[in-house]
């Protein structure tokens, strides 16, 4: 029997640590509605609390625990860093000239209920605050200065060009042309893959680890990310709307899927393979904690 | 005769100054190049090199000279980060979905030339790119880790919610009523001062002067933001949109400005005191620098 397989208390630990989560997010949202405008404060506390499975934060939680830290309010804030990225990619994602979509976990987009100016400001609005979330939390967590650094720029690359930014951009590219593997990957690796890497080596430098044991946080979450996307791709084609509380499905934009590229077998097949991979990733780290072996199985187990 | 009378050479400075900006401006343009899908680099190519005063670039490499830095690559570079900034916010404020304007700098704006969605994008592309860039160019000036930090906290504060995105949102929210002089001062104290009072206070810091003296730039850089955007005001009824080269006007949109709440003269007058403060602000810092004072009167005194 695997350690991860111990670890029968998944549902529970994404509980906790969720609680958690969704308090560091109120901090945050609370902060930032006091400085700006009640519009553009409600459009900001929807698009980042209208629910999600908080797994950025929660990674990064799970990837400091791994590496020898403590839990502490300080922590929590740094994951919420995260989520304020992924909730201002999910804002401008859904806008009219993006995906133009009317329903994200199963409520009205942005947008849709605070006007298309309120959702791009408030989307941008997000990346300094995350920014400076990531700053500010490093402090309270008594990092080094040289390793608070790190950890925001980590954030910003993860967030930027050479991550999400970029990836989001080819994923556009492609619509309406079928891609092969490799193209598929390499979208999925910075439009999914760089922020939830991301996500795991903020924890392990905040931790302080060396750079050996950072790598291999990268290579895990660079793998969890893929089994994430495909394992989305999978859900697309196989729940209804209601379940995943989002429409149109990435069918009706014709983009490539991994479903549609390999079928839905062998995408299956692929999801688990890149777990494997992840967790392989962790065990030559030394860091083969339970939960982000579970965590790492839950990506492509999940429902939703 | 004041010392700034003395310095005869502003428009050689800010030639001078302003090629070195440029260069450190490609630099960075080439570098979003290489990691991005070309339609997305052109579109952040036409965004950031479009020209442009580049006065908040100008201002932090004047702060941190006036402080007793030397003038580097890695100097440029940091102030480049803030002219990222400016790019993206009026990248923003062009859209359809916000001021709609079809010129910028009498070219077309960047989302008539690269569509909306790559707009948006390239916008919130260079927000990260931005925040990367303090981080680096500090590192390169050879900052200590703190001053890094604090350098890279503040263009995030003021790029985000306590600045411009809370004072441009509160200037949308102005539209079509009369605002009152304090309303409107507060809306340009965020919208133009802090992103203008973060340049010589990153520039400050950067040069690693003490927290009185970064309060005085701080107070310098407010001042003149007020005053620049007085003399928009001015110059948006005194010149045509060729000199400007932009166009609808805020008159068109029925914003309130300095020169329809105090008529001409009075705005003048107005411009004149903040160019006062902020020549005292200088003062009472002991940072007379020769450039600094005729950069406050030349917010005044530009015909464009």
């Amino acid at each position: 029997m695997t350690p991860a397989a111990d670890f029968l208390g998944l549902s529970q630990y994404l509980a906790d640590e969720g609680v958690q989560v969704e308090a560091a997010l109120e901090r945050a949202v609370a902060g930032l509605e006091a400085s700006v405008a009640p519009e553009l404060g409600s459009a900001v506390r929807h698009g980042v609390l209208g629910g999600g499975k908080r797994l950025r934060p929660i990674l990064c939680v799970s990837a400091y625990t791994a590496c020898g830290g403590e839990r502490s309010p300080a922590l929590y804030d740094l994951a919420a860093s995260l989520e304020l990225i992924h909730a201002y990619s999910l804002m401008h994602d859904d806008l009219p000239c993006m995906d133009d979509a009317e329903l994200r976990r199963g409520r009205s987009t942005t947008h849709r209920e605070h006007g298309e100016d309120v959702a791009v400001r408030a989307g941008a609005l997000l990346i300094p605050a995350a920014g400076l979330l990531a700053l500010r939390s490093c402090q309270a967590l008594g990092c080094a200065d040289d390793l608070a650094r790190a950890v925001s720029g980590t954030l910003m690359e993860a967030a930027g060009a050479g991550g999400m930014v970029g990836g989001q951009w080819l994923d556009l590219l492609g619509e309406g042309r079928a891609l092969g593997g490799e193209e598929l990957n390499a979208i999925h690796r910075r439009k999914t893959g760089a922020l939830l890497a991301a996500s795991l080596v903020m924890g392990a430098i905040a931790a302080g680890v060396d750079q050996e044991t950072q790598r291999g946080m990268r290579e895990y979450g660079s793998s969890v990310g893929l089994a994430f996307q495909i394992a989305d791709d999978i859900l697309d084609v196989t729940q209804s709307a209601e379940t995943l509380g989002k429409n149109p499905s990435d069918n009706d934009l014709e983009k490539s899927t991994y479903v549609a590229l390999y079928g839905l077998e062998d995408a299956r097949e692929r999801a688990h393979a890149q777990v494997r991979a992840a967790l392989a990733a962790l065990e030559r780290s030394g860091l083969s904690a339970a939960p982000l072996e579970a965590l790492a199985r839950y990506v492509v187990d999940r429902d939703k």
